[in-house]
């Protein structure tokens, strides 16, 4: 009995926890939606919902097995296709487990969505979150979270700053760089333009959304009801993102005189995706400082990655997934009670987390890379420049996002 | 103590669900309002939000007692105005119980006010849902959930493709038919003419609240929280609005050379749509054909009935709920573990929830017909066409939903 | 293990309604910004966001420890910085609870940027958030639910009608007549002007945001998985807001022709703004009864507010949550079936409950009334004219809110 209740305790707690997952893909829709212009809006939002539809098929079909299936070496898993023993905790029904990480699966490819929005073949796109779902998410997966190499020596990533965000964010920066900035992004001398953000509501309520759905994202990821860890993460989750919003509002406010309404959501995100892989280690002050570093830190990138790599990323996917993730994930490092710098557990684990970031974030980098040259090389990975300025919208699809009547 | 961490538990889980099945109404006011004109976006959503109202006051006040009071014969229940014992499983408080059936009566109602957008009268829908919550709903709900007939002989709707969206669908047929077509829709030779959605975005967003609400509406319908049922339940509602909505965007694609998004967002409702009376009994690979099969059928249902039956369906509800409620009730019999045809279990299934569906069907078509008949022959069903012109929120409200100011 | 198990089920039940209450902020966020002006939707926006941020980092630092610390005197409490043990009942981790107040505290304050918007400037609103979370809410809160003098004498506010809404509404109420009327709302006959709402599907889907919310505002308030509990203050959420939104809705179609869509929505909010005080002390039918009663004089408050006091609040605010938080906690004393006056509890607790209205309501009013005084005699609250003109998206942040290339 004791048993049957604690069974169904946590499968309460982890199917809430996913379903809570699964509203960030309508966050990071309405976010790389709102943030781009209107004339490519279906097009993102498709994407986005493909991405669902895609990355839960292919993380079924082989995804789940490679990342959870028995070990070879390290490596890589496998138990067959479909959804088999292996992973799921014991006090946890394996098919409560497997829908908990089929919807993290496709977070991971989302995040690129947002870097090559705006002119990136609709097709190319899908294709590289098949690619994602069911090869590069679930190979790196495995060494952090499936008992592979990186779980083997003690890297930390509670709920996936590097397996989810920095993997998603790494594969972003090899996707902009070879796609190439949108059509009128860089002038001639160089210079970058802003394109505006279509509509600041929509992105602001795909903010929020997101910020939802992380408590389902990193509590969840105790895999099971244990009430002192849901606890503390909770209110690490909740600090983080106010800290990092609070962060970038001001750090705008004094340098530029104005708060600025896009570096303050994407601060906020900045802040999640930092704490998410200590969420579970660090001290509710060390979220805070979690929070912040990543913040500022993600606005200097994006300004870098913008003016000084001139890599066209038009909702800052790279600078918040990528830097932050990576970031974060070393900040365990420094801020983990048990075993960071600032504890007295000296430069061992800043050494590891930082090679398990350097690893994953290589993998991400060539496997994009190669995804997407191959790509170039042969079916072209960008829309026809006519179809870029006439919008996604009308050219891959045949509609506007938009009929207002004259409104 | 046992039973106490018992009812706590079962609790939660389906309060927790029946706030998922909730948002839904969101869900639902998002679609239809994003899927309609920009001049008829107020009063959309004032019939979903008034759908809540009417809905939740009706089916606390009769409808409830009716559905699951003591049973007359199979055929109806009573057990007094208000919230009164009856239905409720143990380990399940009354109030709790009523919550959950609650939040679903409203939403067949709701099912309806789409088919109808943008001609009908406001009072004379509001009137329909009193009358759909308050008897029709609870008679067939009866019939199915309640202990009538159609329970008793082991017809299989776990969560209710039949029981919520055929019986919304169906209405909505009937009611279509005899409102008729919106002003413009269809010209003298009978060519119908697309009235574009003012908003995919609101649209979009409303389909992943609705997704997302469905993990509560399906795995709710365990009404406690049993582990393994919420698994299996879980995986196959992800599944089959995943395989759905990826076969609408690939057979549009190479059909039309262009994946269409309207197809693509209504195919993933018509397979979570297919896949809910089945939910509990069948496989993953039985989910991912359910959702294929439906999202299918509802593209060519959608046709048919636009050009071929010439009846205007704005959002294609009478297709995604009707049609593929059923479909998805008879499917049951094809594919359950248990007693499905394709694992040995017979015809005999699949003529029992054939049965069901023609009856249910048949008292959504003629409760529908006999309501908006003897509304058309009264008070008139249909806005004047003027009023029509000019948009519902204008006449209806006196108001405009937006008010750009020059944007 | 039974112990281990209650804190479980304890713990995942209040963190999800956490999270549920956390969704009110995007709530909030869209209905404030649908019901303004689109010129100044990116600044409504940001003060709701950064609400979120600087109300949690402030309820960190100070406020939970003034709300919950140890008692002095039945005044204020006191135990240090950040998260200290005090408050939390036994069966819940000390973070679970401070999560659940630190979502509801930012609450209180985000309800006065909805009646001051589209003319404050925004570094005015963020100090008054900090004054609010830090200071006034853990003041009165610790009256009401941290063992104060309110607590001692028996005062009933179950999940903060006044705690959170009046203190809320009150504090508009200063703050929106001292700030002074938006351009253009008065003309010098001091006839009233209305100034339309940019987006009503916004508008609306906050309001179902909220709703939806508001389960987890007002059930989490049990603070453990109390089955019977939880049970009815859900049936009652669920009927004051569905019987607050019919009325509003009949009352102004009966009396204007048309059924007010604004109206309708804040009187569905008017109806859960009064039900949260009792929600878990009526019946059914009580809530029904006091969700009609705030729905109307929520509709009349607006216009006395707004016509006899020529006080400018955009969205109502005021009424709903003042006028109504302060009626629905009265109400406590004349439909609690334990003591209420309908049920021979005489008019001992109306008493009461009138008393810490009062008194509550005036440190709300005294404390913004200060804060705003102050800061109109010093940096002035008011952006330039110009500004207001020009809009607050573009003046503060530099930035539009919508870009929809010509649509």
């Amino acid at each position: 009995m004791e048993l049957t209740l604690t069974l169904a305790v946590n499968t309460v707690w982890i199917v809430v926890s996913s379903a809570l997952v699964f509203i960030m893909h309508a966050g990071f829709a309405c976010v790389e939606a709102g943030f781009t212009q209107s004339k490519n809006t279906a097009n993102i939002i498709m994407k986005n919902f493909m991405t669902i539809a895609i990355g839960t098929l292919a993380y079924y079909f082989i995804g789940y097995s490679l990342m959870f299936g028995s070990d070879s070496s390290g490596i890589i898993g496998w138990n067959g296709f479909g959804i088999n023993p292996g992973g799921s905790p014991d006090g946890l029904p394996l098919n409560v487990f497997w829908f908990f990480q089929a919807v993290f699966a496709a977070t991971c490819a989302t995040i690129v969505s947002g870097a090559v929005a705006e002119r990136t073949k609709f097709n190319v796109y899908l294709f590289f979150c098949l690619f994602v779902c069911s090869l590069v998410y679930p190979l790196t997966g495995h060494w952090i979270w499936g008992g592979g190499w990186l779980a083997q020596m003690g890297f930390h990533d509670f709920a996936g700053s590097t397996a989810v965000h920095a993997i998603g964010g790494f594969s972003a920066l090899a996707a902009a760089k070879i796609i190439g900035a949108r059509a009128g992004k860089y002038n001639h001398t160089g210079k970058s333009n802003t394109i505006p953000a279509h509509s600041i509501p929509l992105g602001a309520l795909g903010v929020l959304l997101l910020w939802f759905g992380w408590f389902g994202f990193n509590c969840g990821s105790t895999l099971s009801a244990d009430p002192e860890a849901i606890g503390i993460i909770a209110v690490n989750t909740v600090l983080a993102g106010a800290s990092a919003a609070l962060a970038a509002m001001l750090f705008t406010y004094i340098r530029d005189k104005k708060s600025d309404v896009g570096m303050t959501l994407n601060g906020c995100l900045a802040g999640l995706v930092g704490v998410t892989a200590g969420c579970d280690a660090v001290s509710p002050n060390g979220a805070i400082a979690i929070g912040i570093i990543c913040s500022i830190v993600m606005i200097f990138a994006c300004e870098a990655i913008d003016k000084k790599l001139r890599i066209d990323d038009p909702v800052g996917a790279i600078s918040v997934h990528g830097v932050c993730g990576a970031l974060g994930t070393i900040l365990v490092g420094v801020f983990a009670l048990d075993g960071g710098l600032l504890y007295g557990g000296g430069w061992h684990s800043i050494a590891i987390q930082s090679l398990g970031v350097a690893a994953c974030g290589s993998v991400a980098l060539i496997s994009a890379t190669l995804f997407f040259q191959t790509a170039k090389s042969t079916v072209k990975v960008r829309v026809h420049r006519r179809e870029e300025v006439m919008g996604l919208d009308e050219a891959e699809h045949g509609i506007s996002a938009y009929d207002m009547l004259g409104l």
